[in-house]
């Protein structure tokens, strides 16, 4: 039986922080060792493009996403790891899904509809500061995900939208010149943290809140210290539930530490004990990736090898549904 | 000094006609004679793909049109031939440019406003039937122009705006990421002339009026033979100037020619023989290519090595200057 064909890209315009190992690439990892499936992982740097317009951050952003990838053990031998922009069918069968993508389901889409509210909240033009790439990024996402025929795609909840519509896409295609693609399914994990920042917010590199990924041990403890905590007293009884010390623990620690911890909790741990202990533990699942981390970051060369691989290994599922798509629509070699 | 580099596309949708060989193809090949342009030609058959789900037709279409500029004479040797889908570079160029191009300036373009007119006038909702084919044109359009650094580009009026376009978002990209596009300018030749068909309305696939450029002699004379004309008898005298028999006749006929044909009409030339020396006229300038035309189509082959040839020249164009691109927003190789 065929494998099932998880699809699952990394928009390259950060650093990679916990909020993001614990919610996305520590559970892809572990999906990844599941012989059932063929995963693909990328670099969305042309999505990268959408929202970043500085080439340095753009540059440095994909090469530490890929080390922290393969510094965090993704067996490259067992699954597809590759860059975007490395796959030049990507960007030809965006074309030509355009020619069958109906602009109404563009009008439709979220992200869209949200810059068009803010722009008329601020009295402004609807369609000020939007440009064809945000307007057409769920094309793109189209053809990143049929592109390798990918049945499911993990995401968020804010992106099961773009995964429909890029099945009603090649519903479209499949009628009007045959079976084509797979119709993909979008897979939202419920059981998947969403992690909590040092301000008890959503971590997220746009409220500013994060705790980078692979900081270096004195800056990993800093940054755990700053945890916003409330004033109670060593001894004084703590609720878990409330704590995002208590939270980003339980992302961290096995069902043993954590009821333990719960009961440290009750038992009116000082929040500098737990903090302590919230480092060791972070620390401690970390440490040996930070080395690899760092090792790659040392030798960004063979990060580049590790990609080039991947780039060949895609373009072989890629280059010959690309053939099959152009001929479908009529463009092939004349006699 | 470096060369004016001067861009033409042919949209692979149809046969050409004597319309298409009058207004742009016969100028076309006479331009490209001239040393101090380089000029680039190429068939357009993404561009097809947004009004044509038939992909016989297109393919059928990509075929003559190129078997038609090769028969008339195009020297290869001289200019750039090709096919838009053997260059990889336009696709990644018209992403990379959708997140420089501002969604409000693809709302101002005509083709897209006449298709919300229509849809309002009939009570549809305004997108209804708008791909994002059709809407996205005026990028795609950029990137061609863009990706050969284009000086000049020949169009019709009603192209005047695209033209605009693509100088409007090489600009934006220019400063953004530093000079790396020529501006191009839209030319618009008032002396070109604008042939009538059949019946009199401009010659024009979408009206039916057409006279293919390739029929056989017997075709030919018979198509020839179905121009309206008036009722006037021979021995009568007739206008030359509200005939579409002179006005094709002037389209190639020498300025003597003209004359002599213009004194005939004012003597009362019977319509049948006006038609005749038209057909003899039309068919003496055409004879030749069309024997090469259809030797040409019985070798497809030749045709598919000279457009490899012509991609290969392209192709060493726009691959160090998608390159170029790529660095400038940020995507290079790591290390």
């Amino acid at each position: 039986m065929a494998k099932t064909r998880i699809l699952t890209g990394i928009t390259t315009t950060g650093s990679p922080h916990l909020g993001n190992y614990v919610g996305a690439i520590r559970p892809a990892i572990e999906a990844s060792q599941n012989a059932d499936n063929l995963s693909f992982y990328f670099l969305a740097n042309y999505h990268a493009l959408i929202k970043c317009q500085d080439p340095e951050l753009v540059h440095q952003s994909t090469t530490e996403i890929a080390a922290t990838w393969l510094a965090l053990g993704l067996n490259t031998d067992n699954v597809v790891f590759y860059r975007q922009s490395d796959i030049p069918e990507i960007t030809e069968l965006c074309w030509t899904l355009n020619c069958m993508a109906a602009k109404g389901l563009m009008n439709r889409a979220h992200a869209y509809k949200a810059a068009v509210a803010a722009n008329l909240d601020a009295g402004e033009d609807p369609d000020f500061g939007v440009t064809m790439g945000l307007y057409s990024y769920p094309v793109l996402m189209a053809a990143d995900i049929l592109m390798f025929n990918a049945n499911k795609v993990p995401v968020g909840k804010d992106q099961i939208q773009h995964v429909e519509m890029a099945r009603d896409i090649a519903a479209r295609f499949n009628h009007h010149y045959g079976q084509h693609f797979a119709l993909p399914e979008a897979v939202v994990d419920d059981k998947v943290a969403v992690l909590q920042g040092l301000d008890g917010r959503k971590m997220s590199k746009s409220y500013g809140n994060t705790i980078p990924l692979f900081l270096t041990e004195k800056q990993l403890k800093k940054h755990i210290n700053k945890i916003k905590t409330n004033l109670l007293e060593p001894g004084e009884p703590k609720d878990p539930d409330t704590s995002t010390v208590f939270q980003i623990w339980q992302a961290f620690a096995t069902e043993e530490q954590t009821a333990d911890m719960r009961q440290a909790f009750v038992d009116g741990i000082a929040w500098g004990e737990a903090k302590k202990q919230l480092f060791e533990l972070v620390n401690g699942e970390l440490a040996e990736a930070r080395e690899r981390y760092n090792e790659l970051m040392g030798n960004p060369k063979f990060i580049e090898e590790k990609l080039q691989e991947g780039a060949e290994k895609a373009r072989s599922f890629s280059a010959p549904l690309m053939t099959q798509c152009r001929k479908a629509v009529g463009i092939r070699p004349i006699g």
